[in-house]
């Protein structure tokens, strides 16, 4: 089972500063295989159902032995059985639906 | 590693009434030895990590059996290497606080 | 426009307790004629829209000024139109078909 | 208040295909004088407290009024009170911390 994830890694009782920890699960999705995406409020992964949950399980393996010790994360994600659609297809849908007007 | 999680499933293409697939969604969670917690707008589950999602991702594949052929899931948890702490913990000190004023 | 809306409000900068911030933000929704629902993954409230998000700002205001510099929240919310429906008709909802089997 | 937001919008009772809603919420967001940044799973903005959820509550009668009977939308948002950071800042400070390895 194919699945789009959006995740957002907030690591708690660190300080206010949080991009060194967004940096580390970023790598740890790349060192995993996948694709991260980047984007002002989160990171967009897609790929096997199993590769993607174990890195996000290594994520915040990583966040917690980096020192933070309480994570609060929020996941959208998706899957579908009627047809196939990567990330990139979502995107070029809707600016399909933009330029058509 | 222990993990709190909680769980919103929405079918999409098959209609505006959810709560089909949400109970479905829910006995996949029992069937797996977790304690759903239904609320208003999800289900709560703790436990460990593997076998949480382990359920999760029963419940989407049951929910694509029944049916549905996109499914768009928020999810939202927490994990925390201080303490141990249940969701009835969570909910408790939050009480204790609105007792205090 | 009524709306059904989950709130989690994570102050960020203040440490790994955030159920005094939890508590605040209960009482600010409170204060604002919601009747909120507190379960272990947030805070449930309904009612009408410039109502409901009134508050949600009220929450940001107040935390703020308990002294978290930052906030990280995340939002579930959901209207219709087909037909009224409120947050106990949604639990009443599932808890009808998980009891059909 | 300044808040950067990010947007899923998930219409419920018009089938799979979302992609037209999207857009027509991203059209209200341009319209509203906010520059929406288009990600595969949601749109982000910035901008000042009451005219990004004015936008917000304007997609959701906007896709109403499209022939959607039911929305599910998830949202996350960050404000913060120690420095100015735009979306912008978010992404950049991230990519700083990858190149630095």
């Amino acid at each position: 089972m194919n699945v789009i994830l959006d995740l957002s890694v907030v690591p708690i009782g660190v300080g206010v500063s949080v991009s060194r920890y967004v940096a580390a699960c970023h790598r740890v999705l790349t060192d995993a295989g996948l694709k991260p995406y980047l984007h002002p409020y989160g990171t967009t992964v897609e790929g096997d159902w199993d590769a993607v949950f174990a890195a996000v399980r290594r994520c915040h393996e990583v966040v917690h032995e980096m020192g933070a010790p309480r994570i609060s994360t929020t996941i959208k994600l998706g899957t579908r059985t009627d047809r196939a659609q990567t990330m990139e297809d979502k995107v070029h849908s809707v600016e399909r639906k933009l330029k058509e007007g």
